[in-house]
């Protein structure tokens, strides 16, 4: 039963993601172990991980602490790096952002199984990822809970799904109405009723374009048309996801939402692990699970996200990037919550998509959207 | 992608779950045939089935229906010769009560896959029939929904799981009183909210005895502890039974209540087929799911089951028989719906068991648990 220590690369330690995976790692020291870290600016942060988890490779972005580390034994390496060394057998990508692309692609080309947690390089370049990941016969393990609930439902299945449907929680404006919607602050926006997460995803599943950006990711990572996806509201969070087969047999997965759980089946896949600080539903607690559909007219990100997918091209990145930006005008007070999917939808309008893109044509497509969206809100 | 037909011998097919077998098969021709037919008394209609799918065997206990068959093509065998013939893959065994373990037994002992929609087999002899399966490497498919649902959500598992989730739906009583519950009639009991069944699976729903024996049954297939097997009440009858797993995840099998899917699964296992006739779920319907404790108090029949089933050796043959005599005569009116459960403690209580019995002593124990309820009642 003792399976070999998995050797981790933990890309993007400090965030969210990063430190939900270290607490796994923590509990369960005979399976995996951190031979690399790599952090942006937390320095504080990084410097207890390193202290704690002792990884060999380290990847930085603040030039005191490099310095410090060059007199010990921790070799600096750049993110490609890292995410190559043969001493490497599993790459978990916690960064977020655009940034997340580069590292996912030079893991996959080095034939690295990898725990994605960064949904923009799948939605930018959903076709380049797994027409890689295919030639380079590596893995993609998915990290976010709907996508890990559909993996976990296709387990043993001989056929591809009839149908994917992806549960949201609605967010915490899920029964607003369009007028309050516009008033909306980012305090108000930061507070997720189900799930703690980053300022950007949290900004994100208020508007629903997370679940939209979802709904591209599924569609990459299983191979499933759009036409056969659909987003349902589930406001109490414990459905992440279920998939429809031919024979009308549908298959969910549940659990409390707690990302430990979507990111230690990923670690520990194919197997399963016990672990005591992962939370077990008691049905005394749950009376009811809940179902709506989500509303386009209120939320139009999730509109937005779909038919950007539906055109694919460089229109997922466009539309990823324009998000971006909106999201940190929204945060800065600079816009309004209604204005995001306003600016968002004014871009792409804009927008002269490439199909079949490159790498460097999505790239382009990702700054061009970007000061498009500060051009058109004035800010640049 | 074009499989081979399977060739099926369908036990007990004028009864629900064979005549729903037989609705299946219908619709997909090209995957099965039915090649053997075997019925108790329900001659017009096994007439009519012959007539349509020409089985090449057929079982009968009709005297006149033989001799006719007799001048024609058709081979008349015993059971137990159908379910072991050479030109038979599957043995569906959809007849219910004591009568369909034999014919089980002899299917497993030549190696065929069993579809087994019989509880009582794997409830009076589960360590019988779980031996010769492994022994002779056949396979048993569950037709049940809930452990259709159990192995649906296995399926691709490395390991065992954690916990059974059996759902029930609470049969048509679910909320009434004790006192309420004491004035039950036969024709009230017979509605059940959710299931179209046979008349005893019914009231034993009513009674919640039949979960009692689900548990059981999933107890030996799928090899699980008692402790680890749950029963929840899920009252839409949508979610069909969950596992839980090693890391606290969940999967959940959903599905308009329809025999004919978890039938067609059994039939079309490793594959899944599309079926035009089977209901998908419409999710702007389903409003709400909801789950309770089931009352074991008002409700003792489920209890009785529980303990029978821990207790192990001949406990659980005794259960089903004594509530087989039971649910007869709450149908022929001779004993109230409370009466049912009262009466199956009665005989447990007498009962000497024997530990890992053999089917002899199954089958006395059977016989000797019949008379005593008969006796216990004045019925004989």
């Amino acid at each position: 039963m003792a399976s070999k220590i998995k050797r981790l690369a933990l890309l993007g330690s400090t965030g969210s993601i990063g430190q939900q995976t270290l607490q796994v790692v923590r509990v369960l020291p005979d399976h995996f172990r951190i031979v690399g870290l790599a952090a942006g600016m937390n320095t504080a942060l990084l410097e207890k991980q390193i202290d704690e988890f002792k990884p060999r490779f380290v990847c930085c972005q603040d030039k005191k602490l490099e310095s410090s580390l060059a007199k010990t034994q921790t070799e600096l390496l750049s993110l490609e790096e890292i995410a190559t060394r043969p001493e490497i057998d599993l790459v978990v990508i916690a960064i977020s952002g655009t940034a997340g692309l580069i590292p996912t692609l030079a893991a996959i080309k080095a034939g690295k199984s990898v725990a994605l947690a960064n949904k923009e390089s799948l939605v930018m370049a959903g076709e380049v990822i797994m027409s890689e990941a295919r030639k380079n016969n590596a893995e993609i393990l998915p990290v976010d809970s709907e996508h890990s609930a559909i993996w976990q439902c296709l387990s043993g299945e001989k056929q591809k799904p009839a149908k994917l449907i992806l549960t949201a929680s609605g967010g915490p404006f899920l029964h607003y109405s369009s007028e309050q919607l516009k008033g909306v602050t980012a305090k108000e926006a930061l507070k997720h009723p189900s799930w703690q997460m980053g300022k950007k995803v949290t900004i994100d599943s208020a508007t629903l374009m997370n679940k939209g950006l979802e709904v591209i990711e599924a569609h990459w990572l299983f191979d499933i048309p759009f036409e056969a996806i659909r987003v349902l509201i589930q406001p109490q969070s414990i459905i992440h996801s279920m998939v429809e087969f031919a024979d009308g047999s549908l298959k969910a997965q549940l659990s409390y939402p707690d990302m430990r759980l979507p990111i230690q089946y990923a670690l520990s896949y194919p197997e399963r692990l016990a672990n005591p600080d992962l939370p077990r539903i008691n049905w005394n607690q749950i009376k009811s699970l809940t179902f709506e559909e989500p509303d386009l007219n209120k939320f139009p990100c999730l509109k937005l996200a779909m038919e950007a997918g539906q055109k694919g091209g460089t229109y997922p990145a466009a539309l990823c990037a324009a998000d971006e930006v909106a999201v940190e005008l929204f945060l800065a007070g600079r816009i309004g919550f209604a204005d995001i999917a306003e600016l968002v939808e004014r871009v792409l309008g804009q927008h002269q998509a490439q199909t079949y893109p490159t790498l460097e044509e999505i790239m382009a497509a990702d700054s061009w959207a970007k000061e498009t969206a500060l051009r058109l809100t004035g800010e640049k």
